[in-house]
């Protein structure tokens, strides 16, 4: 099945644009968090967003999720690793299946971490973004898994049904909870080491020796989730109606540059499901 | 007293800058109508400004205001008439007051209805967009009225007090309620006619002679509103951190072009606000 827009995020620019193509009655898919963005449920309190005055992140997050649910959006929770345009339509690759859409909407965040010493040189040769996809690929081996929030626990304890040993290195300070055979590790990291294929991930404290190393991070760089597509820095190049260099790819949000606020993202969420409705009309009629 | 920030539009990009300039501490001015946009107040209901569910307009615009009046936000409900652009600053030329403020967020709306032939020609000869304004000229003169909304009835009826005559010509349906001595005369008007001044108006059923013609509708075209300022049909154009082609003066929401959805707006006001807060800050280490 082709559908009509696939969105990628379920920030507040993703669930905008999910609920706004249900207006126009598009067939879409939505992949993400079931939880919505992380940056949002974990805000204090936003005093910003026209209409729902001084509301504490959690709120905000149950808000947007309430609000799409009451729309029948269905968000599928499957992270998507890489988006191909191909012409006609657009493929895009799970961490478990392939799927195909006519566009696209990119709304996945930015990433403010930068990369590591070492990630970008080593990326598929050992440095990973995704656990589920590549977890195969360790039976029996060592890997270390660098999580960002604590969604990614369940990432490692996946990871360690396969892997002889799994290291967890949070980057928060929540509690952690995961399987007792993972080792929890509270030292930052510093840098990837290797030659040819990883080696060791350096901390602050000492040198791990590892075969892989998995960075898993809220969202991945744009330029790598779309390859071909124009960026700048961390965001991708968009026009005032959310297109991109790639024709019936779009982006909205945090992803498409400053400000980070929820209610631009929101804003631009809309138009770039508009600008996709537009966008089928015009090669329906071709 | 020079403002940081004058708003001029109190539908979802006005408030929403409005809302946003006061969390960043800025001394702004709001001008506009104190009960928000008619169009949203009169939507009936909308799907899709994420967080407020299938929510009708009037709650939504009640929302809005309730949102703003909590953080302070003080409405001027004076017409601006134009802004000049002054260099440092920008003077705003209101029905009774002139006003100056350091940068400028307009968020009018944008004008659906295109002008009447012979709209333009006379404008300022005896066309005029603000009856607060000009009402001292016609001491015992006629006057015609066109009205977009209920809300201009009220300058019909100030007119009234200096007229000989006022026809009072509603665009909507609503029965209307302004003074005795105004005739209403609901036909549709077709063209303003007159050589050097304005003479007649010219309607569906006949040609009513009259010294001026008030054409009040929600927003005045950009172009005319801030001299100079390059614009794009009814819209201004715009960049995606909705400056014009004026250092120091923004535009969002319908002004700033499609699609016309709430949630866009509001999403703008608030870019066009943090836009305007790095500009004050640019100016001031000067």
């Amino acid at each position: 099945m082709v559908y009509d827009i696939a969105i990628i995020g379920t920030g507040p620019a993703g669930l905008e644009a999910a609920i706004t193509a249900k207006v126009r009655n598009k067939n879409i898919l939505v992949f993400g968090s079931k939880e919505s963005s992380v940056k949002v449920s974990k805000a204090h309190t936003i005093l910003n967003y026209l209409g729902l005055p001084e509301i504490p992140g959690s709120e905000m997050s149950k808000a947007f999720l309430d609000h799409a649910a009451s729309m029948d959006v269905e968000i599928t929770d499957e992270q998507i690793t890489a988006i191909y345009a191909m012409g006609e339509t657009f493929a895009l690759q799970g961490a478990v299946n392939m799927y195909e859409a006519k566009t696209v909407i990119l709304a996945t965040g930015v990433v403010a971490q930068k990369p590591y010493p070492g990630e970008e040189e080593l990326l598929g040769r050992g440095v990973s973004y995704c656990a589920t996809c590549d977890a195969a690929l360790y039976k029996g081996k060592t890997a270390v898994v660098i999580g960002s929030s604590a969604k990614e626990e369940e990432e490692a304890n996946f990871l360690s049904e396969y892997a002889g040993k799994v290291y967890y290195i949070p980057l928060y300070k929540d509690e952690v909870h995961v399987n007792d055979e993972i080792e929890v590790v509270r030292e930052r990291p510093l840098e990837i080491l290797g030659e040819k294929v990883v080696e060791k991930l350096k901390t602050e404290a000492r040198e791990i020796e590892t075969d892989g190393v998995f960075v898993l991070r809220e969202a991945v760089a744009p330029g790598k989730l779309v390859p071909g597509l124009e960026t700048d820095g961390p965001h991708v190049k968009v026009n005032l109606d959310m297109s991109t260099s790639i024709p019936g790819c779009f982006a909205a949000g945090d992803i498409a540059g400053l400000p980070y606020q929820y209610i631009k993202s929101a804003g631009q969420g809309n138009t770039a499901a508009l600008s996709a409705v537009s966008y089928l009309t015009k090669i329906g009629q071709k």
